[in-house]
């Protein structure tokens, strides 16, 4: 018998039809015997039409009174999913945030988990029962109902499994699993029967659907192997956990890749000791999120800074730069639009030191031009042009032999 | 400075643009210096679509789950009106059930309220908030969302008034409050300043909208001072409390009627200690609602028992007899159907003992034939035929005087 803590969300009980599907496949894992612990969303698009609806009373709820909302669309979810159970005879029972100890810091619309207190659900198992629980949810310390803002039901599974000490924690979703490289764009790309948490981490731009990276994070401190699958077909997804055992010295895992990437270079900066930080301070407090960062001392006295951003907030870093031209004292800005970021990951690659060179050798063969580059232990990244993106991709993926079954190298 | 607890029900909150004119209302409270407590119901029709809902999962949904569903229907409520009135910059925050210490027995779809723990709306009352808690719906001991079942938010409203000690609960509805007789048949009712608790109860079914039976119950039971008004016209209520100032002599107060009513005979049944409770328990066992009980000797060992049930119930009704004919002894059973119950309620009554006669009198001069009589201390309730009911109350609202201003008797 094996504890196993499920997490299916918003598409996968978008409808009734589907809500009697998701029955249906944990019914399979009660009669094989297996304590279950389910974690849902809410339904498909209800979450939309709450916050229209809030939209349609003030353009600026406050973020208590739409946790106080939106929790609302887990707790319909798991009502019915329960009643779907209980009508094929599973004895199951549904339980809010705050019902299964899900307790969060003092915030709103983005609270962290600060502690479970899995008490009731225990309870529940021991009793023979399926224990529904609402994710994105839970209570502060006061008593107040807090949202775990993006991501959140993957973060209430997660949690939960580690709290119970559950053997698995199994994701559906609406892909099949991790994958080498996006199939939509490279049709030799492979699923993988498993990746590390980091390596997750690093793909996680890879459909933002499939994982939200706060999960994974929570899943590798706590060491929850986690179970990527299809909430609708029988296939085997894609494990994640520490120990990466039948690919393990595969150097490069995948391929990540996103467009809409813009370049910025602030030119002619003062060479000092304050200037990188009071740059990127000025673009945080005006929220403007940078990716890959690249110095390059011009003269004794003057540097350039490069720094990557997306497509949307360029109008935006703009206008700040502008406005504090005077205060960081540089002399010009000039930007670069319509680029891509390709990123080979892999946690093997860390003691290979040629790796990045032959992602380089791969890209000049094909005349492809690096903007900018960016290297971590587990991740090489380049920015190319955009037109050139799904080239970089596809050529990446073929020389690193990633449509290949896993072969030690 | 009052302090008042306010309730709006579902169709005084059924839209976004009502949710505003409630919104204004409150602030208009807030700003004369008011304490408010605000008690609202699901939006219109938004708990008949959760039960389609569940319809649609199974058609034996059990009643914990619900619970769990229907809830949310507030909660929705809530955090819309608290949000509206944040944007008018009035300070607001929502409470659900569970979070204003509305606690109930172990029990789901039908709870008691066994207490109120009212720290939590101290504080926030305290804080200078409006303090917007979802109706219907409490916390079990051990921990359980449960619904307070029909009226339930008529019921937090009073429960919520008399443990937070409030000068007032107004009742916020779609009618103006409650009147002499139904506007709706009879053009001179008036509508009432006000009225006795008791008085109320036997009013009750004048119109089902008005105010909840246990509402009713228990704001007698802690004399909270209860004001039935309309929540989208502003026009004087009628205020339910133990003493009634204005109109105390008056020896009825109004007159109530039902049609549907079905009037069944058992005949030739055992003149024995045990037929009486024999029989109704037999009824009652069957989900079988009698009103008015009559019993008439025939012979001295044997005798005739009629009483009234409404028209729906009269199929099931008779076959239950049926069944039960051997057990039972009787004869014989007959029944009159289209019937129709019109009773004057007072408690000026009590000390008049000429009432039932004038009412009698009233009756006979119109040529209405009267079936069955039933007495209380505050009512006299007579079945006539449904032809005659409209009569009957038009010219018993004329004989009475209610269509004038009080005045002494």
């Amino acid at each position: 018998m094996a504890r196993i803590v499920q997490k299916y969300g918003g598409t996968s009980v978008g409808s009734v039809e589907r809500i009697q599907h998701v029955a249906s496949r944990i019914e399979r894992a009660v009669l094989a015997g297996d304590e279950v612990v389910v974690v849902v969303s809410a339904m498909g698009k209800s979450t939309d039409e709450l916050v229209a609806l809030a939209n349609q009373i003030t353009d600026t709820p406050s973020k208590r009174e739409m946790d106080m909302l939106l929790t609302t669309g887990e707790q319909v979810t798991i009502s019915l999913l329960s009643m779907a159970l209980q009508a094929r005879g599973v004895t199951a029972t549904s339980l809010t945030g705050w019902q299964a100890g899900i307790q969060t810091e003092e915030s709103h619309g983005n609270a962290r988990i600060e502690a479970i207190t899995p008490d009731r659900v225990e309870t529940e198992l021991s009793e023979g029962k399926v224990v529904i629980v609402a994710g994105f949810q839970g209570i502060s310390v006061n008593g107040e109902i807090t949202t775990l803002g993006r991501g959140g039901s993957d973060t209430t599974a997660v949690a939960l499994a580690a709290s119970l000490k559950a053997d698995r924690c199994d994701i559906y979703t609406d892909v099949t699993g991790v994958f080498t490289t996006d199939p939509r764009y490279v049709k030799s790309a492979r699923k993988l029967h498993s990746i590390s948490y980091d390596e997750m981490l690093e793909m996680a731009n890879l459909g933002a659907g499939v994982l939200h990276p706060r999960a994974v994070e929570f899943a590798k401190n706590y060491n929850v192997p986690l179970m990527v699958a299809s909430s609708m077909e029988d296939i085997e997804g894609t494990l994640i956990e520490e120990e990466v055992s039948m690919e393990q010295n595969l150097i490069v895992r995948g391929i990540a890749f996103e467009n809409d990437v813009t370049k910025v270079t602030v030119k002619g900066l003062p060479n000092r000791l304050q200037t990188l930080s009071r740059l990127f301070t000025t673009l945080s407090e005006h929220h403007v999120n940078v990716d890959i960062i690249i110095q390059n001392q011009i003269d004794e006295n003057h540097i350039n800074i490069s720094f990557s951003i997306t497509q949307s907030s360029l109008k935006e870093t703009l206008a700040v730069l502008q406005e504090a031209q005077e205060e960081l004292q540089f002399t010009d800005v000039v930007f670069e639009e319509e680029l891509a970021k390709v990123s080979i990951v892999g946690s093997g690659m860390v003691s290979n030191p040629g790796v990045a060179a032959k992602m380089f050798d791969v890209l000049a063969n094909n005349d492809i031009f690096v903007k900018m580059v960016s290297t971590s232990e587990i991740k090489v990244s380049v920015v190319v042009q955009e037109i050139d993106m799904v080239l970089a991709v596809e050529m990446l993926h073929k020389e690193f032999q990633l449509a290949e079954e896993a072969v030690t190298v």
